[in-house]
């Protein structure tokens, strides 16, 4: 009665290296979960029991808004208080490690030679759901090796983006006086996920405006009935101006996340929507598998022509009611 | 070689009747529809090849908001036109028709003894999912028994009441002076929807302050890139102040539509996500039926107190992935 030998990239023995400060060993983990196959698979159930003990941070924001380097900013102050800190840099227009990932890091400057520090960029390479599912098993990885604080950084306000960072604990939404084209398309979705709010780079004309606007559509927006008001602070990431506010303003929505129980039902909430977005996903891709992808466009085609009942469509797709 | 006997209560029986004007037949056909039961799906077989020639305009806002008179005021224009009209009033609070449509049967007075005229309250009887997948079936049902305008109005504005009357070629969403609280919640998909608003009510004060509220919200919300600027339109519905305005913005926007070929586009996109919303229901319900809804609550409180892994819950719920 043996067990085949577990070899150097067995996803137990990678755990066990990654938990003992392996650096690698933890990039590996994260390269097999996005992979989305056995082995990834294996990682996922290994790292669940282990995680939920980090506090997640998710940054967005347009393109040039500063992200990466208020991120930096925010770490310095993490690490003042010597923990351990992992960053996820999320591109879903970007399959794999790319130009702006590499410009991140150089904008994360001191952190990168920082060994509490972790500087990541995640990809999909297969992973069911994409980034929107591949994410929070990520997240887990970094909670299972070690990680007291996880920051989630889009590079851009897409919808995929915006699922992403508002997956977390605590959710900051980064704008410039002005605003920019850039998040008009998306502008209820942020609202909807801000937790705090940062103008940065407050030295330029626009603040005060910046401010009434984003005053007017918050209140617009109407509040989520949780007591939160999201708070708007200025900054200038690149002199450190306003980063001690943007930390203080976090710890802040922290406890009221804490203090009134919200937190634990929030995590909850996630997981339940997982579960619901893995159930829908497997759906789905049983459907694309049973006529392949051109045939549900074609399906699609003929419903949208009139040709073909929509409910005579889906039969043909999945076989009639009941089967 | 012979069929059975075609009874009364047959579709292809009932059909044929209501075309020559029957109006308890037609009735019938839409209560067939709500039902989802194999009668329905033959109603909804036969009516699909011979929809499509109506036009249909949504009406929502909240409770109280004045719909009603308003929609009456609208049928009139409609009925100087000699054109038949069809009215679903559609409520999902309420599962059989209730208190509510009888009184909006009360404020749509004349009409409901005109034969030109056919009103009707939407209920789902077991229609899979729900008002949103029943009303554009029953919408086919009354195109094709001669409706040249079919009115969706809705009792609210809860995520379903939206998303039923924005399914329509146009969609005219009413305020009152003030907004109310009551549309707060959803304001970001009245704005999303709303083709034409109006401020009923405007004899009270408050309307110059809706119209600024009104017009800022939907600069924030940002144009859908199709050309068309939402007018808001005052009127006073009881006493048919504005009904005229409102007739003419609802007639430019139908222009609009016809002029550049996004009518039919509209209504393709409509089809094509039917279609989706088809087969998404019935994955979802097949799901649901593996293990009973029970059971898949089971399977979420198991996750969300991080027992259970959502992907082995997955597993759980519909086999192993590749099964």
């Amino acid at each position: 009665m043996s067990t085949p030998p577990a070899g150097r990239n067995d996803p137990a023995t990678l755990l066990a290296a990654a938990r003992s400060g392996d650096r690698r060993a933890r990039a590996r983990l994260l390269s097999l979960v996005e992979s989305g196959d056995a082995a990834g698979r294996e990682v996922g159930r290994l790292v669940f029991p282990l995680a939920g003990g980090a506090y997640t941070l998710g940054l967005t924001g347009a393109p040039g808004a500063g992200k990466s380097t208020l991120t930096s900013g925010l770490l310095g102050r993490m690490r003042a208080e010597d923990l351990p800190v992992a960053v996820l840099a999320v591109d879903p227009s970007s399959p794999f490690t790319g130009g702006a990932i590499l410009g991140d890091r150089v904008r994360m400057g001191d952190h990168v030679l920082d060994a509490g520090v972790f500087i990541r960029s995640m990809a999909t390479r297969g992973h069911l759901g994409g980034l929107a599912l591949a994410t929070p098993e990520a997240v887990r990885v970094l909670e299972a090796t070690g990680a007291a604080w996880v920051v989630l950084e889009t590079v851009g306000v897409g919808q995929v983006e915006i699922e992403v960072a508002g997956a977390a604990d605590t959710t900051v939404v980064v704008l410039n006086p002005g605003w920019g084209d850039a998040v008009q398309a998306n502008k209820a979705g942020l609202m909807e996920i801000a937790d705090v709010f940062v103008i940065n780079k407050a030295d330029r004309d626009g603040v005060a405006q910046t401010r009434r606007d984003l005053r007017q559509a918050l209140e617009l927006a109407g509040t989520d009935g949780d007591g939160w008001e999201p708070p708007i602070v200025d900054a200038v990431a690149t002199t450190g101006q306003g980063i001690e506010e943007v930390w203080n303003a976090v710890g802040r929505h922290r406890a009221h996340l804490e203090s009134g129980g919200e937190l634990a039902t929030r995590r909850a909430q996630r997981l339940r929507g997982e579960l619901r977005s893995i159930v829908g996903e497997r759906l789905h891709q049983r459907a694309v598998g049973l006529l392949g992808a051109a045939g549900v466009g074609r399906l699609e085609d003929e419903v949208a022509a009139r040709r073909l009942d929509p409910y005579d469509a889906a039969d043909e797709l999945l076989g009639p009611v009941g089967a």
